[in-house]
């Protein structure tokens, strides 16, 4: 199956000359999200994970399926404030401005091998505050899965030393 | 299993008053977040639905897993301003303000049979807002799954009509 025929690709959004991978339209498909959900697991058997983290809100549409197949959990990654517990932070910057994403302190244990997962790596930045947290409450990335890389951004460049795969790539 | 051993009370959050009902203990523990998606997808089944619909964030994380069990998509609803293509909004009211929910038009075919997912039942604003979008999109709503009822909040008299269920029940 080749799921870069069921991404949407929309012209200047969210700003102009920006051609945004819309990835609603693999969600929709049965078919799709289930083939993209199934590559991720077999990746993440092979890594012997234990959990599964990713962040809000599409960090968690790619990693909820791959954690229920393999019958273990799922960690949210969340914007500061939104969890009711007690947290860790990571603060890192944006474009314009800074962005600060929070983990609950339980929610890996030290030790446990992690898969993380987002929609898309762009520039990096928030999968790197991901890998952070993880490791700050002693978490083992043992993997990290995409569902598209932009590959123009150089994002990867970041994740040196980590194990990740991307099912989908643009090279411009 | 007793899925409400596994969510975490928490008290005075997000203010003075509340106990939050925190369920990132059921969603991290593999077991538990499997067993509450089973017990979905065995709802669903009987409704013969064809799509999963549920709201941004913590819909993602109940809805997607029963959507990849089942073998069908999935269709977010997401606040204003975050679906790249042709939407249609709904704007409900808040104890303060308002908030406005959208979905992609061609996120529904008219006659499909939808299943609707949250993790909370309290006063319904979300969720009645979710039943109109899909309904707008010429949806059918075949169910409605939560992962917890606040009974005391008396959100389900707005659902008369639907067939609804909640894993995890509180009366106070």
């Amino acid at each position: 199956m080749n799921l870069k025929e069921y991404v949407s690709e929309v012209q200047d959004w969210p700003k102009k000359g920006v051609s945004f991978k819309d990835i609603t339209t693999i969600m929709d498909n049965g078919e799709a999200y289930g083939y993209a959900t199934d590559q991720i697991v077999e990746f993440a058997r092979e890594k012997e994970v234990d959990i599964v983290v990713g962040p809000e809100a599409r960090g968690f549409i790619i990693g909820c399926p791959v954690a229920y197949s393999m019958g273990i959990g799922f960690a949210p990654v969340r914007k500061a404030g939104k969890l009711p517990r007690e947290v860790i932070e990571y603060e890192y910057d944006l474009e314009y401005g800074s962005n600060t994403l929070a983990m609950h302190k339980d929610a890996i244990k030290p030790g446990q091998r992690v898969l993380i997962t987002d929609d898309l790596l762009a520039t990096g930045g928030t999968i790197v505050a991901t890998i952070k947290l993880v490791e700050a409450l002693g978490g083992i990335v043992a993997g990290i899965a995409f569902l598209i890389e932009l590959e123009y951004l150089g994002g990867r460049k970041l994740l040196e030393g980590y194990d990740a795969i991307s099912l989908i790539s643009y090279d411009s």
